[in-house]
């Protein structure tokens, strides 16, 4: 059978979630633990390469292999076994022809910015911390200009192959509580380093040192020294990922169809 | 000069605040800092002791010292010699007869419960996690008779010396937000594991254990055995402490003063 996990996990530690000759990925310990509940080590498909160091509130994978445990008790099972920072949130029965990485239509990820003097003792790793005053509605304005079909060469990293750097942005918000300001990006894909760019684009308006409208024209540069710095791995986090027809949070919300 | 500092720190790693022979206490590392920091080790009053693990967003100390550089610039400057899990939040000249412990007229604290199978991996150490579904309402029915001016000797955990057992709870609030259930309580003074024990018992109304009338019981029988457990110090953080006149966050709020 193919089943379908949620994941929850604390990327401090890892090297992404796939699988390194020289460095931990999440993925071999979720295969650890597998190894133990299952007897076996199934190929397990993610949702997504991560970079080292990002977290995920909801990362998918699914495998394949014949269940000897009712389903609903393999969350409790893998966490039983998996170390504090990985922790396994479901598991869903899903079609044969399911393929986490394939079959997903769209993600959001967050990027999460502390906007205070001092860190936070109880988050160690969890954001990227800018000490200077903020302008969350002059970051929202420059978010403005890059949400839709575009050409997103600016905001991808060098190292990568890929065929087309057109994605579609279904939303770009920032929102701000008391000294949080979280950057939330839904896209039908993203490039290389994206949404580490976006995010320090976005810091660029947020900061003055950028007219927001100046966004639109980096995205017309069709050139990475147009955008802003790449920010650190430690303030993303993958939120969800979409497949169409498996419902709950799975579904992509009509605001990511609409667009 | 007299300085009252307000720190956060996640108390995980430290048995308390109060300096201790045989386990280090926050107030050591403050201490540590400050000789680096002024070239002394003053004495440092805390405004209350604190059980081992228990976490605090805003406790508050005052030492006395003539201060060589401005009092703004001292939390950055102590923070750069501090562990990472202890932060000064902010630094604030008080008048001579300022003492953080005598002059405090109330605190709040804070329960975190997360009801969740599952743990958060983000948050180690900062939460108590209950599997079974909780009543958040019956939670809060049983609170309304723990608020006002009572005796709660059922509250008290042996081993303390106090000449009475009477405390007046100006709130005891429980609020819901997702998986995530939090215990406000604001008194003019805690029992020695007073709010962990609270908390214990309007949890066993929140699992349906206890009618939540059972609580005005509990409070007139001044035994302990009557209350329920002690809820572990992981989930325990203290959020404020209030000193009338100072202003700001620590200016009693009429809530406080009203009951």
């Amino acid at each position: 059978m193919n089943t379908l996990l949620t994941l929850a996990f604390n990327g401090a530690a890892y090297h992404g979630f796939q699988v390194q000759q020289n460095a931990l990925g999440v993925c071999t310990v979720l295969q650890n633990a597998m190894q133990d509940v299952l007897g076996a080590r199934p190929d397990v498909k993610g949702s997504s390469r991560t970079d080292a160091g990002v977290h995920a509130r909801c990362f998918c994978v699914n495998f394949k292999h014949a269940l000897a445990l009712p389903l609903a008790k393999l969350p409790l099972a893998l966490n039983s076994r998996l170390p504090a920072d990985v922790r396994v949130t479901g598991a869903y029965a899903v079609p044969e022809g399911f393929h986490a990485r394939y079959d997903a239509v769209g993600k959001e990820y967050e990027y999460v910015i502390l906007n205070n003097a001092v860190d936070d003792p109880f988050q160690p790793g969890l954001y990227y911390r800018v000490p200077y005053p903020l302008d969350a509605k002059a970051m929202q304005s420059a978010a403005a200009h890059l949400v839709g079909r575009h050409d997103f060469a600016s905001f991808m990293s060098a190292g990568s192959t890929v065929q087309s750097t057109v994605r579609r942005v279904a939303w770009l918000d920032v929102t701000r509580t008391d000294t949080w300001v979280r950057i939330r990006i839904a896209a039908d894909g993203f490039l290389y380093n994206m949404v580490r760019i976006v995010a320090g684009t976005l810091l660029a308006a947020g900061l003055g040192k950028m007219p927001p409208q100046e966004a639109g024209r980096i995205l017309g540069a069709g050139n990475r020294a147009a955008a802003g710095d790449t920010l650190p791995a430690k303030g993303l986090f993958l939120n969800r990922v979409f497949y169409p027809g498996l419902g709950g949070v799975f579904e992509p919300p009509p605001r990511f169809a609409a667009l």
